[in-house]
């Protein structure tokens, strides 16, 4: 497997499919890991880091659920690539500055990625189509009783799992959902909805995690403390909270196709004319209106497109897609020429 | 010929055909006549404008040249239809009100149109398609010597044709060309044609004639002396400046296409896909999206469009033509919404 090759094949969690596909676009559980007995990256000298970077290569390679992962050091990686892996949610962009030393593993459809040597020696992640978060969890722990076979892990009684942020000691347990909630933002329920969120120890974020903001609105709801819970605490917890805002999600949808029809109805269908017809666009504005879209399509409002058409289109409109698509360097608006005419054809057919 | 019967032929100043076309939508020419020995409308008692109604009607009834043509009286309409004539440009907004003794008349394709008992006793008009100045001339030349043989007008070897309003006296002629013109306006060049205009005694006013706003890109230039000038002078005159824009205005598109040809076509494209979209829309926003469809077609970008279904739509999408369509009473917002059910059934044959 090469890393062009993602281009080609789908990721299972663009599918569009899974439990409440039309307000959960994707789920992902990771856990953060270090090796005991070694420093952690940022206090390690180069020789302890290369140190620690063989030795979970080589415990990766013996494991029986990562076989055929793609096996990357950031080193033999080029920028372009390395922003074309964070475009594809794999990797954190810290992980492309100062590659020495930090690798990356990606296994089938791109469910799992490990992230080696970043601030905690190993971030295993599982990435899921809709709202599945113990089944990310079921595969996050599979991976992880298997490594911990070949790995030891830095680990107190008291503390749990040792981490490099305070934030993340415990369980290293992340859970998150990437949630699409037009309806709320558009009758200005989202306030609230910050406001619970952030008294129920979660956090919400933007599109592309941590310090981005939410467009599109696409919202990003995740599990703040991993100390002092138990890790099926921590994801019911989430489960919880997530159900009630994708009730809520729901219901305002019922009413805005009951009360508002004709307004929402003219809205989806100017972006949709829009995204098929520009021939300049900006990632910005395409987000927006494929979020438009995407409601038009979970409402039963545009039937000739699919869910995963526009999760492929939101992945694929990226800056460093686009040049890994056409095999070149561009500039801004060489990028807002490429994209406008890349959804054109996706949604047109030609 | 009934007056509903204008829904389905078209008239002959929107086949979007004619000299310069593309840039020229139509050319109108009219002259103001007041029968000689009998009072100014505004000034007259009802018996007088009644008297003065039917001299006018007997004596276009002996004509040749309006043979068939539709013979009005205004009280006999309702305001929907007076609105309706108003929106085909055949008569002025003043015309819809105190209706008492008013008349017009309707010549074949709607090319002559004779506005009794408005201001003058009688403003005969000609509409053609395109820059056809001589040619709506002639015919205006024609009837009105024609008329002149049963009716005597109010004529002074020392001014000319008398008027009620002193602007109108001598020749009584006003000719009026409908220029589209989105190059000069999108190159920020208007206010230099605005200035010109008026040192050439010429005005320049929107859409609907006189003191309407100028929007769409559409610019309605006329003569504005009718005095101490012959006929052809004053039309010499116009036809002459109109040549410099057009010129001006041609050069402009040709530059645009060289060096904003993204630009332009993004926002050509983007127009169009608005047009074949929303499910609500404004009479402003659809001229405004139909201007630059038109300069679409006309640099020959839009290629599955003609100027005529354009200029169709331009009449169609009108207030009082959505409620004669539709054949009922429709709010403004009932008529945004049958404004783009038209607008996209027009342009997406369904």
């Amino acid at each position: 497997m090469k890393l062009d090759d993602f281009l080609q094949g789908k990721s299972e969690w663009l599918k569009g499919e899974g439990p409440k596909s039309s307000i959960v676009m994707s789920t992902r559980v990771r856990v953060a890991r270090n090796l005991n007995g070694r420093l952690f990256f940022n206090w390690a000298d180069d020789k302890q880091r290369e140190g620690t970077l063989e030795a979970m290569l080589s415990a990766l390679k013996k494991s029986e659920l990562l076989k055929g992962a793609l096996c990357i050091r950031m080193e033999d990686t080029n920028m372009l690539d390395r922003e074309f892996l964070v475009e594809r949610h794999l990797m954190s962009k810290e992980h492309t500055l100062d590659v020495k030393y930090k690798g990356l593993v990606i296994g089938d459809k791109e469910i799992v990625s490990i992230i080696l040597n970043e601030e905690d020696h190993m971030r295993l992640q599982v990435l899921q189509s809709g709202f599945n978060i113990m089944e990310a969890w079921r595969i996050v722990d599979d991976i992880d009783m298997e490594l911990g076979r070949y790995l030891t892990f830095a680990y107190s009684s008291k503390f749990g799992y040792l981490t490099a942020c305070p934030t993340n000691t415990g369980t290293g347990l992340r859970a998150s959902v990437m949630l699409h909630l037009p309806a709320l933002q558009i009758t200005e329920q989202m306030e609230n909805v910050y406001e619970a969120i952030s008294k129920l120890g979660l956090t919400i974020r933007g599109f592309y995690g941590e310090g981005t903001e939410a467009f599109g609105n696409f919202f990003q709801i995740s599990n703040q403390v991993a100390l002092g819970h138990s890790e099926m605490d921590i994801l019911d917890n989430l489960e919880r909270v997530i159900n009630k805002i994708i009730i809520r999600e729901e219901d305002t949808r019922t009413y805005l196709a009951k009360h508002k029809k004709q307004e929402i109805t003219d809205n989806i269908f100017r972006s949709y004319g829009t995204l098929k017809s520009a021939r300049i666009i900006t990632s910005r504005e395409t987000i927006k209106l494929l979020s438009s879209v995407r409601l038009g399509v979970d409402m039963g409002l545009i039937k000739d497109l699919d869910t995963g058409t526009l999760n492929e289109l939101l992945l694929l409109m990226q800056a460093a897609h686009l040049q890994k698509t056409s095999n070149m360097k561009l500039n801004a608006q060489e990028r807002d020429i490429k994209r406008a005419n890349l959804v054109r054809e996706k949604l047109t057919g030609g």
